[in-house]
This record gives C-alpha cells, sequence and structure tokens, in this order.
C-alpha cells in the first residue's frame, strides 16, 4: 500500500531523472509514471518506476527509473500456456545498474539485497551496465537488479508484458500497485 | 552504391548527432553504424542511419538517426506468410520528424519527397513528432519520413524486422547495402 502523495513524489524524482538525462516524455506520460512499490513499504529500498511508451501484443517499450540504490526485486517471467515467458532486453540510458541472473555466483558482487529481505535473493551472477552497455534476458530466468550510487535509467525492449504474471521470490511482493488517499 | 569512405563519415556524423543528444553507444556500436543509401547514390537526401540495438525473433529496437531533411523512402512492411508484417512503434527523441502514412492527404504538410523522386511518393497523411512524441503504424502500411531542419533521432520499438522484406514504392531501391572500397 502507497499513498497518492508519496506516489505523486516518486514521480517526480523520477521525472527529473529523465529531465537530467535529457529524455524527454509528454505531461500525459509524466502525469502516468508507474510507480510500483511491491507491497513491501520501503519505496526507497525497494521499488521501481516505469513509463510505459508501448504493449501490444507483439511487443514492448519501457524506460525504467531507478532511485539511487533503489532494487527491483527478484522475479521471473513465465511461460504461459503454450508462449514462452518474456524475453527482455535492459539497456543503461543513465547512470549505472547492477542486474543479477541465474548463473555462477561472482565473487564480491557490487549490489547487495535489501536489508531484511536477503532470504529472498536468490541468485547472484553480476552483468554491470554502463550508459550505452545492454544485456538480454531469455524467458523464465530469476533476475533482479539494483541502481549505482546516483540511480539508474534503462531502457527495456521486450516481448508483450503480462506483469501480473511475474513470479517473484518473494511471497510478500505484489506487483501490481495498491494506492490509498 | 556507396563508397566505404563516405559510410565512415556518415557513422561519424551519426554518432556526433547521438551524442548531441545525450544517447550512448558503444564504440562497437559506432563502428557497425548502418548507412542505408537505399542504391539511389544521394544519401544527404534519401538516406538513414541506424543502430540496432536489438532484433530477436520476437522483438526488435533500433535508433534511428536522420540528417537534416534527410528522407526514408516510401515503404511498407508485408505480412510474411502466416505471419502478420512488421508493426513499428517510432519515439522521437531529438530533433523532429515528419512522418507520413496511408489516409487523407494533409494540406500544405511540412515534408516533400526528394526532387526528382516525387512520382514514387503516394501517401500524405501527416504526424508530425517532437521530443516525447509516438506513433505506432499497422502492419503492411505505407509510410516514409522525412527530418525535420536539424536532423532527427528516433526510437524505433517494433516486432521482428526482416528488412529485406521491405517492398518500396520506388522500384529503383535496394534496401540492402551495396558498398565499394
Amino acid at each position: 500500500m502507497i499513498k497518492r502523495s508519496e506516489v505523486r513524489s516518486a514521480q517526480e524524482r523520477a521525472a527529473r531523472m529523465l529531465a537530467q538525462a535529457a529524455i524527454a516524455i509528454t505531461n500525459e506520460e509524466q502525469k502516468n509514471i508507474e510507480v510500483a512499490e511491491f507491497g513491501l513499504g520501503e519505496l526507497e529500498k525497494t521499488g521501481l518506476e516505469l513509463v510505459v511508451y508501448v504493449n501490444t501484443d507483439r511487443y514492448c517499450a519501457k524506460e525504467l527509473i531507478l532511485f539511487p540504490r533503489q532494487t527491483c526485486p527478484e522475479h521471473r517471467h513465465p511461460h504461459l500456456g503454450d508462449a514462452p515467458g518474456k524475453m527482455e532486453t535492459f539497456r543503461c540510458r543513465w547512470g549505472q545498474v547492477w542486474l543479477y541472473i541465474a548463473g555462477e555466483t561472482t565473487p564480491a558482487h557490487h549490489g547487495h539485497p535489501p536489508s531484511g529481505s536477503e532470504a529472498y535473493y536468490t541468485v547472484f551472477h553480476e552483468i554491470g551496465l554502463q550508459p550505452g552497455e545492454q544485456f538480454t534476458i531469455p524467458p523464465d530466468t530469476l533476475h533482479w537488479f539494483q541502481a549505482g550510487e546516483k540511480g539508474a535509467i534503462v531502457s527495456e525492449f521486450s516481448s508483450t508484458s503480462h506483469d501480473e504474471s511475474d513470479i517473484f521470490t518473494d511471497p510478500r511482493i505484489r506487483r501490481l500497485p495498491e494506492v490509498s488517499e
């Protein structure tokens, strides 16, 4: 649960970061920036801000904005019936992001699970992305990501998004926002 | 046919425009900027520069760079067997672009077919895109586009690209580059 005033404040902060990165959005898009709080009540630590540019039955494109050290928690995009799970390409546009996927654990990795949620982070194969660098995550693969010290802006190019089907490692998480006045 | 030296010079110019727009690409991507000259021998007037970020069997994302008043000539993406033709979303990131699609002709439109090629431009329904504005072109729909006075950078989000299947109105056009030393 997140208060509407907190949503507005996060939207404004995300919009300022986009402006700093010279990424233009319309007023309408700014009003509709999605603030994913994941139901944990700690947006600064565990959360994600999104501008969904387009999501058709064939492809999807979003801009992801992460505040400094903000973390998008571990999840995967499962296969849905006969359709393969969502495939996504993360391209860092500004700042720095540490992406973790299933695979051999990277020694001395840079990102760390938010305190209190360590039990729900299980993959530690690190991929660091600076502006201009990208990585494609195969379907149904566990992953999480965390911004560096000044935050991050990441373009996500993908197959169709079905956010409501995402499977999170942490059973406390609610992907779809619940906003209170 | 285009000379390798012309390709390099166009790549450098496109890279400078990306830098001006604060869009980061890697050195490897810069070396591989695609210079589409369309076989007409007039790159400044009829041409397009592309950075292909990703093209999987599920989705595709590119950055399109257009020099001032440069035109991508009229074409469509046909259905391929049972698969629907390419659907694409153009999002203006920098500069200005005039997009023309099938539909009612816009009176006093801003873009004009390159001189000498007027016969091969048949659709004049205008959509003007400034930074932050976007438009989605349905499959198999004729379209062409032209940059404004200072050029344009446009993100293209789409279903899988099969450039070799594009159908151009102008029979002289060759989509795939032929480079000479």
